[in-house]
């Protein structure tokens, strides 16, 4: 058993039979088999380690199981390091005041455990609800919720009805919400929302999207098939959990927590003949959605999804032709459930190329010169299901040496009730008769643990600001003058900054000890955000505590290893405060100082989106795609992807004029098999 | 003559005939052949005449086409009105104090006398280059000079080398500029730049990006192709103009000077059985690029390149697989020359289908159920080349209704030679020994003529912000209430608006006199515009005054016939002074007045980037995006698509747990053809 370990990357995902191997240890050192394990994953090698055996420094370190395990039955949780290449339990730690994610497993038995309990059967009746297999509840985090403590793992029910299995429960939303005991099972309390004292009745006008619904009107024509086709086969290589596309290298790793984590991205540097390290760990760290109506239950609707529930947890398995088109990779996922076995979502992440239009194109209006040359992007994606919402996560990687995550928004909205005396606005948009949806902010915590041409990295500030010298002064005669003010981000302190829109500002990470020939300046790769929209909940407000994250749009740490969430390692019931032992957050990381100067340093970057509900988004939301971007900044001596075949060369010089650019002749590429039938 | 004009849509682009015939009664009017053409084009009809014919309650309006002449070699200019259907010249107007737009003939001589001038010939000589022909310049608009004024139509040329006639120029700028008239071909003034009184050497050294010169470091293998076809044929229908695509229909219209025109856009409503109108007419009605560094001749360097040179005159001819990909159809510009003939630029307006990801998803936890549909967008672009500069222009329309203008900047820096004892910064980027390229922003101008839903609109600026009751106060006890506050915009004044990303700013145009029956609010379409830097030239300098649009994301006057273009009619050598008889800006529109509400208005929406360059933009540059979009905001009383047949449907009634989701059986779409090979 112990040579097992050696097969496997250091980054690769616990195996089936690792995380077998890991409970089987864990259960035996705490010597009962009721333990109910809340996650079996890999504990990734500390980076020194890491980074020596990539290096050929040392040896490959052990392979390391983190899990988080529950005494049967109880709150009382502990965190286990398991050493799988030695077989030996490493740590044991009791936590306490901390609750950890609720999965899937936790999240499955309200539903059914509510229908039978009498509180909530006769609160369904005094609305006119008899049949209790028609009431449906989405099991959500508490969010806070006063009335408990860290000795129960709470949870809370969103109430629903359908008509039929396959009807819409989000038309139907009841004016009540559970709170229950997920270890005990308890229903502890049945909460109803009166307004002047009154029920609210269920909506029960149907609102339906499914094609047994609606398919009769299904337009079967109107779009004619797109082929994307790829005979050669795709451009990327996989080895195991290693890619390699188009001169970038990384690996692909997946965990219950943050789904997808890319790590030891790296490009080929056809300049300087090297590969270079552009990041240690990519992943989306942590998200809060608040919601923005101030009355009773709706605040404690703000979703931690990463932290709270889990996007591997939550992951879609995909199919070809409905979630990506083209040629498609797919790597399953290993998770572990509650009873520390391994289970399997396959096609969990998606690997595929696209077109991404033109590359660069000019033409030289002299002669009607035309070079143009296609890029092409890397996709590497997942779909989660959060209940309600549906989020696609896309990794993209273009030739031009650009990373972009883009977020794609869709599923349902969270819906309630509407009394015949309320009204929907200001906190929320009517979206069906008597049908609400509240305001709501959606914002990603994407976490860039950054190595730009090596270890040590710093941020600079970039403000665009005209120059100070005024209008007919010697300096600015003209007043066009204008430059990049950089402002170094020196401490944690300073690296907690917010975008300013008068001066688009960005952020450099550089790594200061590696000059840009031309330049003559540190080498870098830019963040690009201005989609990060304010928390609007209140400084001092429990979701303002509990997402201290979302205050900022960028936050700089000194690297630490195993600090990877910036709400906290335990989300479910936290409550913000600063200095917690075994649940320290971002804002404690600052707290602690340090420089981030030409050092060890992570990104906390912080983008997403305000949604206002629109009737269009009911009953189904059209996706709505939010990204962040970082790009090469005079990382490169030139234009990285010259090594790309131009698909247009043409040339015509027997014209002077640009009129006459209409006789190019020459079509490379694969335009082939084009039929545009009129 | 007289029946032609039957056969045409109102807003077709004028024929090869109807030019021909309009210079032929222009010339006749004018009593004289001596006359210079600047542009013949499309005079629309006025929107009352336009709309009485639509609705046919009047028959159609009289083709018309407006010309700007010149007297032979002279700056003296006139405007005129040609009526083509009863051929006559129905108005006459000598303008004085402008110039118009310098068309490609116009930049087309400079280059050609240049290099036989004497004092041009010196000023080579005086840094080493005696062979001429090595010599390349690049014609501009003037910017601003005070030297001159509108006695000539001014233009100033930018100086090169080439080493031969395929290397790259813009390795090897020259430290001097040059005036021209564009009349009488004379060089005006050769304006050498001295630095400490010395002379800058030109930069030899070559960088180039033709495969020429680096074809052998092409990686031929790298990229397997990606073939995009539609076997079926295309999903839309052309006639003429008109297209017709998945419920949208508009007319596709280009001139000289705005390119794309896209008019009467309307979209199907499913719900209410009946095709809505969105759009009155949509351009890109002006542009700058500022450049940020404020010594001469560097200040002259802010190219508002549709105003000064025609988006339409520097269209490039498409080519398949080069700039889109799949079943493309194209469509040709008709466009005048100094002759007053028509010139063609085939294939000048591509327009074609991509797939765009999910339009939506869904998967219901409890059985696994999933429910995705495929987005389509339709694509109308072009692609301009304004000397250096590359910019491609994507009008985008997806299936929830969403318009989204893509810029994509790509082509040639500008750049400029550096002395031994200049740095580039802070003014510019040193993008490879000596050569620097300075500091610039693209401000694009989208004018909208809006008709949601019927003629008359209003704008409501809409910002997220807190609820104003504190944390711990009964309104907001938790403190996460915020809402969306409207402010309605009612007069041109107020229409000049800013974007704040602390509210995460946007603007709803409503139609205030049609509720959606759900919200009781009105219908509307949302603005969403957060890349609009703000004009870094100071107040009161050349570049805010010529460029006054610039200083606004958002400006909505009331709409009058034939105000087209806010920096005005006649761009080239304005100083942007206010109350100019021929030609007022969008700044004196503003001045004049007028109520927003409830009528019809227009709005000019800026957005755009600010360009630090960087090396990797060198020698070419990787293309840039930036959008902006408006999308449905409560226009419709659902996701208005519906009616797109889903492409996957799975049910697995089996499974409680959604771990189980992994046995979809069903995949329906097009993911045929698939090969992914390992």
């Amino acid at each position: 058993m112990q040579g097992i370990a050696k097969t496997f990357h250091p980054l690769d995902p616990l195996s089936v039979d690792e995380i077998a191997t890991s409970s089987r240890l864990i259960r035996e050192y705490a010597g009962t088999s009721k333990l109910k394990f809340n996650c079996v994953t890999l504990r990734e090698p500390k980076k020194n380690e890491y980074a020596a055996w990539k290096s050929n420094k040392a040896p490959q370190p052990d392979r390391r199981a983190y899990a988080i395990v529950l005494k049967g039955g109880s709150a009382l949780c502990a965190t286990v390091i398991v050493n799988i290449s030695n077989l030996k339990v490493e740590e044991w730690i009791d936590v306490d005041e901390v609750a950890p994610t609720l999965t899937l497993d936790d999240l499955d038995h309200l539903e059914y455990n509510a229908r039978k309990d009498p509180r909530v059967i006769e609160a369904c009746r005094e609305i006119g609800v008899t049949d209790m297999s028609k009431i449906y509840i989405d099991a959500w985090a508490i969010g806070f919720d006063d009335r408990w403590g860290f000795e129960r793992r709470l949870q809370q029910g969103l109430v629903y009805y359908r008509s039929s299995a396959s009807d819409n429960q989000y038309a139907h939303p009841l004016d009540f919400t559970l709170v229950a005991d997920t270890e005990t099972a308890e229903i502890l309390s049945v909460d109803i929302r009166r307004v002047n004292g009154e029920r609210t009745q269920v909506p029960l006008a149907e609102h339906n999207y499914l094609p047994e619904y609606i398919g009769n009107k299904y337009q079967m024509n109107v779009l004619k098939p797109i082929d994307i086709t790829q005979p050669q086969g795709v451009s990327f290589e996989i080895r195991g959990n290693e890619i390699s596309w188009a001169g970038y290298k990384m690996h692909i790793g997946f965990n219950y927590r943050e789904g997808i984590v890319l790590s030891d991205v790296s490009i080929y540097d056809h300049y300087q003949q090297r590969q270079r390290s552009l990041f240690n760990r990519i992943s989306v760290a942590e998200m809060v959605v608040p919601y923005g109506n101030p009355n009773p239950p709706h605040h404690k609707k703000h979703a931690f999804d990463v932290g709270e529930y889990g996007s591997g947890l939550m992951s879609n398995s995909l199919e070809l032709g409905c979630d990506c088109k083209g040629a498609i990779h797919y790597l399953d996922g290993v998770l572990s459930t509650a009873k520390g076995e391994a289970t399997v979502i396959k096609n969990a992440i998606c690997i595929h190329e696209e077109d991404n239009g033109l590359l660069y194109k000019h033409t030289d209006f002299r002669d009607g010169g035309v070079i143009s040359a296609r890029d092409r992007r890397l996709i590497i994606s997942q779909i989660i299901t959060a209940a309600n919402y549906d989020y696609a996560f896309y990794h993209i990687f273009s030739l031009d040496g650009t990373y972009k995550l883009e977020m794609k928004l869709t599923g349902m909205l969270n819906t309630y009730c509407m009394h015949p005396s309320e009204t929907a606005s200001p906190f929320g948009t009517e979206v069906a008769p008597k049908i609400t949806a509240h305001n709501h902010q959606h914002i990603f915590s994407l976490r860039v643990d950054p190595a730009i041409d090596g270890p040590n990295n710093s941020v600079v500030q970039s403000d665009a600001v005209p120059s100070e010298e005024p209008v007919g002064s010697p300096q600015n005669y003209y007043g066009n003058g204008f430059y990049s003010q950089k402002t170094p981000l020196r401490t944690a302190k300073e690296g907690a900054a917010d975008y300013c829109h008068e001066t688009s500002r960005s952020w450099d990470i550089i790594n200061p000890n590696k000059l840009n020939p031309s330049t003559k300046k540190p080498i870098g790769y830019k963040i690009l955000n201005n989609n990060c929209p304010r928390l609007l909940a209140q400084p001092g407000s429990m979701v303002s505590e509990r997402a201290a994250f979302a205050r900022k749009a960028l936050w700089v740490v000194p690297y630490r290893d195993y600090e990877l969430y910036p709400a906290g390692d335990f989300v479910c019931q936290s409550t913000g405060k600063h200095g917690h032992q075994h649940n320290p957050t971002i804002v404690d990381w600052v707290s602690r100082g340090g420089s981030i100067e030409n050092t060890d340093i992570v990104c906390y970057m912080q983008f997403g989106l305000t949604h206002f509900p629109r009737t269009e988004d009911f009953p189904i939301m059209p996706a709505e795609p939010v990204s962040i971007m970082m790009r090469a900044s005079s990382f490169f001596e030139k234009n990285p992807a010259l090594w790309v075949p131009a698909s247009s060369i043409t040339k015509d010089q027997t014209s002077k004029n640009a009129f006459s650019t209409s006789t190019p002749n020459c079509c490379e590429g694969n335009a082939n098999s084009l039929s545009a039938k009129l």
